[in-house]
């Protein structure tokens, strides 16, 4: 896209430019006369507003280099008989299958009739007319050059349009792959230019606009291209002009669109009411075409964009309730702050330093807070009490890793699976001597080996009400000690290479 | 699509029936002897192996009638002079711009060139070619059907290419508003047909086949048409043919698309290691283009497939935590059963009567289960008393509709924020006896007052440890009762007119 496209007032200008470039004509003919007079006889002519330009060539080997140089050629006039008696027809073949170019419009012209009789030879070949050279007066060259250019014309700008639509799907389609609702948006802003206009320079391809989409009843920016950049989180009405207000808020369900002097604007109001809009700055369609173009892509990107953004708050909510529970369950046994949010971090450091896929790390970070679940079912009088428990409590305590497993794997969801596993194993020890199964080596699952050293890393690092703080020497002392005993050897040796990295989840998520 | 297009092995004769459509041509000429001089020239011409068939306009009144009979004609052969000295000039614009045809080819025909001289006629009309009658001799006819009916072919491949790629947006655009995996997954292969054959008899548009998505490791069948339409839910490896197994087994993360003997194929792997299928019984593409948009089509449908799919998962797992977070609480308290499905079903018919959205009447649903959340925080022996409460201990009994709303209140996510304040209105009473703020009426959310009486219904009706259940008629009595003290009378009138229906929830959901 270019500037005169984003700035509208500079239009005109870019409209007249637009009308300059020449329809390109290619002469292929071994006799210089020809393109002489076929030159003169065009002197002048325009068609569409736009002039002719000729390209010339004295063979047929040139032509097709020619065409190969130039795949806009319009129309070639083709001789027949040059370096051979049919040079200009083995040409044809060549142009239509072995350069694939089925739009330039070949009109055979030939000298000799006898050499290239005109009924089989429009029959066999894939030409647009055939003509004898005394045909050709002035006129009649003038008719064919209408003829041809106006086909090449409405192909030309079907082919655009059905160009157009191939992008974008394809658009469609890579931002349907996307994960952030931040990605998105950029993803939307920047196909802009390259649906619109994807053969012109790249660095006028910039299109300046926002993507924003309705967050607890506010309108806000989620991306920005070129002066709106930086202004992601801020809301959409300190930023775009009064022409807008007005029409974001009549908007009813469904999808609209609007030119306003200001730029382009659609938004998309799902039947969950929520809001999605685009406002692209200056920008205005050409021509029909690319308005049509504009809206199907809008459309299709805005309705895109507002799944992303459902699945995302989902899966924000998600994570949410699952601290809420998780941070239920540890009110109870009067543990606070943001021990969960730290064995979360922690874990994910450690599943991803394990080899585990992003997907699969994600999951063990979501599912982490719910590994002392089962706490939920340990009477008060166990779970709080002041002094060392008895055998008898003690056996009650540990009861919780089971009343969590209990809990969760009925489910047949990834995050209620891993949580139930979590639950189950996070008090396992790698020498078997934990409960509740006595499991040992890697008998015990990875998840939960990674969260029963993130759960001690950060118990023992911080206060509790029983206890003070350890200083990390110390912990990294019991780490080193426990390896292989009550920890994953290879776990523990993950967590000391990314020892500085685990000991700052402390400074980033601080106890309240 | 026809049926020949589902079943590969009667392609053939299809193929050949397809060959016979003939090329529309059609003559407007006031003299007789033309119309039978051009059949005559013409008789027995064939272009791409199809025939010409002719239709006779004598004016150019009955000529502009035929071209809006017969929007595919090819050819239209115009004379000038009919009913006026420019009757067949008028009718260019007419055609153009009224009935808005540009692919038919327009061919001006003239025995009285005086009266409509070329080179003006050819620059100012939107026509394709200008003939004087004396100058078609049999074979220069020859060459101008060939040369129009070239560029009328092209044209017409362009512009299905064009339509094709425009349905598929349109579908994509579509299918994006569905909320459900199954409806999207029967839109994919209902849309098929639409994409490749939209203007073929609908009793043949019938295309046979199954979409399948992976859930716990098993590719399942969500939509299936034709004689998968009762497969839903079945492994698709029990369905597909043995030819299939080999190429899902082998496909990496992306898209994949193949056509075997027994239909086509195609897979979405995305990065979450889901698999999304699309398998179309015997369907076969007819040509590089059929070929090209059931690629694109699929490409862009199964991607917003495995998003759906993705978002599916993610509301049915909230969903989930939800109901576990609230039956851990409810397992503490000693109760037990599905009495919160119950109270999350029977609230969302009476959002639903009482006239919300959908959307809010999910939210509250969704949300009910959290109702008694605060119950967490009431010690073991409030919260589990075997006798009657002293007014200290009702007092600590009454804080969980607080405690309830504190966990909830700081989340931006709808449903906590729904849940936070059904957590802290569900004990509220119309009359301002209820706790914990004594609000009265209307200055009760609505989401509290109906999950007070959902709660209350259920609890009523069902059998707990210290009672026996009320029969339906008891618990009606006490609505009639209370209807306007302790409950909203509207929504109490509203519980009678659904009263079967409310009812009927205990039957669906019985304690286990």
């Amino acid at each position: 896209m270019s500037d005169e496209l984003i700035f509208a007032d500079e239009q005109d200008s870019r409209a007249e430019q637009q009308t300059q470039i020449p329809w390109k004509i290619l002469i292929v003919d071994d006799d210089e006369e020809v393109h002489t007079i076929t030159k003169l006889a065009l002197r002048n002519f325009q068609f569409d507003g736009r002039p002719l330009v000729f390209l010339h060539s004295h063979s047929a080997q040139e032509g097709l280099d020619m065409i190969r140089k130039h795949p806009d050629v319009a129309l070639c006039l083709l001789d027949v008989v040059m370096e051979s008696d049919h040079a200009g027809l083995d040409m044809v073949p060549k142009i239509r299958d072995e350069l694939r170019n089925t739009f330039v419009r070949i009109v055979l012209r030939t000298g000799q009739p006898g050499q290239a009789p005109e009924e089989t030879i429009i029959a066999d070949y894939d030409i647009n007319d055939y003509k004898e050279k005394t045909e050709l007066t002035r006129g009649k060259l003038h008719t064919l050059l209408y003829s041809c250019l106006r086909s090449y014309r409405d192909i030309l700008a079907l082919e655009r349009n059905r160009q157009g639509l191939e992008r974008i799907l394809l658009a469609s389609t890579q931002l349907q792959q996307k994960t952030f609702v931040q990605d998105f948006a950029r993803g939307i802003l920047e196909q802009i230019s390259a649906i619109l206009a994807p053969d012109e320079d790249a660095l006028y391809a910039q299109c300046e606009g926002v993507a924003a989409h309705e967050e607890s009843g506010r309108l806000t920016v989620v991306a920005g291209t070129g002066t709106y950049q930086h202004d992601i989180g801020k809301a959409v009405t300190d930023l775009l002009p009064d022409s807008a207000h007005a029409f974001i808020a009549g908007v009813e369900t469904g999808f609209h669109a609007q030119h306003l002097d200001s730029g382009y604007f659609c938004l998309y109001r799902s039947s969950e009411l929520h809001l999605s809009l685009l406002y692209l700055k200056g920008l205005t369609a050409r021509n029909a075409m690319e308005k049509h173009l504009l809206e199907v892509f809008c459309q299709n990107a805005l309705t895109a964009f507002e799944n992303l953004s459902l699945r995302t708050e989902l899966e924000d909510s998600q994570r949410e309730i699952v601290f809420i529970l998780g941070d239920a369950v540890e009110h109870r046994s009067r543990e606070t702050g943001q021990h969960l949010r730290r064995v979360a971090e922690i874990s994910y450091i450690l599943a991803k330093a394990s080899g585990l896929s992003q997907h699969q790390a994600v999951l063990i970070r979501e599912a982490a807070p719910l590994h002392d679940l089962g706490k939920i079912a340990i009477p008060d009088a166990v779970l709080n009490k002041p002094g060392p428990l008895d055998p008898d409590e003690w056996a009650i305590m540990q009861t919780h890793a089971q009343h969590g497993y209990d809990m969760l794997h009925q489910s047949d969801k990834p995050i209620l699976c891993t949580g139930a596993q979590i639950a189950l194993d996070h008090h396992e020890r790698w020498d078997g001597k934990g409960y509740p199964n006595g499991l040992a080596g890697t008998d015990i699952s990875l998840a939960g080996r990674i969260t029963a050293i993130a759960d001690v890393f950060d118990a023992l690092s911080s206060r509790r009400c029983y206890k003070d703080a350890w200083s990390l020497d110390q912990v990294k002392a019991l780490f080193q000690k426990e390896r292989g005993a009550h920890f994953d050897p290879d776990l523990v040796d993950l967590l000391m290479e990314r020892w500085d990295e685990i000991a700052d989840i402390k400074a980033q998520f601080p106890d309240r």
